[in-house]
């Protein structure tokens, strides 16, 4: 991994991910202490910044590999990153998902072009089940994130960070980053240590499932306890990458942890202060801007809204509970 | 007016508004049987377009006479585009509000820096307290529509629109835009008549409330019968302005008119698919795209969602009644 594989995605990636754009309020500002600067990742393709590695995957394969297709493994915001750059570049994807996944979820991944293949948890071994699709068709597996070119995807964004804060003037800032396997605050973490070398990265994640600050803080891999039990389901991985890891403890500070409730007002003031919707485990890194702000350096903060895909009753029960205090 | 006054004007404001995005989402694309482009609007300062020309006719003033302040008459967007942009130029901002205006608008025009003067319906003169404190003080009034430089000021968002819709490849398409008094859809037919023949200005508006459409229609001016009973209340107006009807009757094709029911399916349909967070009269375009097809001609439609501030109420109602289903 290093910044030319990033700066050769974001060519690939130019015309087909959108350069989202970095958001603020006069509101936000009082409410956190200080200047908050939100790149609104929410806004990338299919909702969330999981599009900008699944293309720079698909466009990083040799064209005669690609045309056979790709597999993955998920039922959230990978999953439909992979659908739609599968379906933009012509070629099939096969998402592999729980039997038991949403309904909607499988719908929306079905209606960008996926062919879902469901599995029973209890019964069935899912990688089994992948690899013989796989070697059936020929299929590549696109990884979540413990893959150099999907690390190099989400890197973009960093680099649209550097650029974006720097003419908004701020070039000194800790940068929190919604972390679950760490392919989204690596990538932005190389991105910054060659483009804005003051600007430093600190993971964000849900209390309870704080893998990443934890092992950031011994130094080694430390795993999660359990997987489930917050609705900042999207962020919640066993432990950090083995590729990213050492990337994120080269680069990153201190990692941060938010309530579920934090998360629940920090989308509420998202959507009352800036107009954007976003899921549980993509506002995490604004919560830790407003609710972690004696934890936090300086008197600038730039924070990624990393996904949309929130369910609507979701959305709509931060707004009747926080909508109007934020 | 000309388009050499919007061009001046998107220099004043370069820097200082937002470029907000083009989304889109292959769901709305399906949902209205032909593409969609989504000018975001609400993601500009301020959570509407109304900064822009806010911007533009501050920044138009003399800086003798700007030093001394401005005044407006709103409890809306205009409020808060005037106050921030009185704010951010460092002058003293006068808004003249009813007495029975929602708490929380009063509350975020000052929070904006702006000095709210409260008066009674029943009991005072709006615009004679207005002229009182303006000769006091040497306010100038600025105008939410009927004002040269804040119709240059709202058409620099067609001018992003011309350039946005050229790089998606969509030279030829109706664009769809909220319209109150004219301000925003004049300006953009302004800047589209020069940058992009190709693309015609439809105004839309709520059913029951359509003087505008209907002053198209007849040729002449026609006024709307009433001014209360919309949730689309951002964009009912009187009658279209003396400035704005000649250019709107010059540039733009029929209108369009939306049930408050169709603008919250709209603000669901925005903020699922789009992660974009829209109040009822700033949706009224997006309805018209998803509910009006058979009015709309060609296999692209560009529509400006161009506003954000609804209450959370609001917006939660949308999700609970339309969310899923979108």
């Amino acid at each position: 991994m290093n910044i030319e594989m990033i700066r050769a995605a974001a060519e690939r990636l130019r015309g087909r991910a959108r350069e989202t754009p970095m958001l603020s309020s006069p509101f936000l500002d009082a409410a956190a202490g200080r200047r908050v600067l939100v790149k609104a990742e929410c806004l990338q393709e299919t909702g969330s910044f999981k599009f900008r590695g699944a293309w720079s995957a698909l466009s990083a394969l040799d064209p005669e590999v690609r045309a056979r297709g790709v597999i993955a493994f998920s039922s959230g915001n990978h999953a439909q990153g992979v659908a739609r750059a599968a379906a933009l570049s012509g070629v099939s994807a096969v998402i592999v998902m729980p039997r038991d996944a949403p309904a909607l979820k499988i719908a929306n991944t079905r209606a960008l072009g996926a062919e879902v293949v469901l599995y029973d948890r209890a019964s069935e071994d899912r990688d089994a089940l992948g690899a013989a699709l796989a070697e059936e068709r020929g299929l590549t597996l696109i990884k979540p994130f413990d893959n150099p070119q999907v690390i190099a995807g989400q890197g973009t964004a960093g680099l649209e960070i550097a650029t974006q804060a720097a003419a908004l003037g701020v070039t000194k800032a800790d940068v929190l980053v919604p972390c679950g396997g760490g392919g989204l605050t690596s990538g932005i973490a190389l991105a910054l240590a060659a483009d804005a070398p003051g600007l430093r990265v600190r993971p964000a994640e849900p209390q309870g499932f704080d893998d990443v600050k934890r092992s950031l803080a011994a130094g080694e891999i430390r795993r999660n306890e359990r997987l489930t039990g917050s609705i900042q389901d999207a962020i919640i991985t066993p432990q950090p990458g083995d590729l990213t890891f050492p990337i994120l403890k080269a680069h990153c500070g201190p990692g941060l942890s938010v309530s579920d409730d934090e998360a629940l007002q920090a989308m509420a003031a998202a959507l009352v202060r800036l107009k954007i919707g976003v899921e549980p485990g993509g506002a995490a890194a604004l919560a830790a801007a407003l609710f972690r702000a004696d934890e936090i350096e300086g008197d600038a903060v730039i924070v990624v809204a990393s996904g949309g895909n929130a369910d609507p009753e979701m959305l709509a029960e931060a707004l009747t509970r926080f909508g109007s205090g934020v």
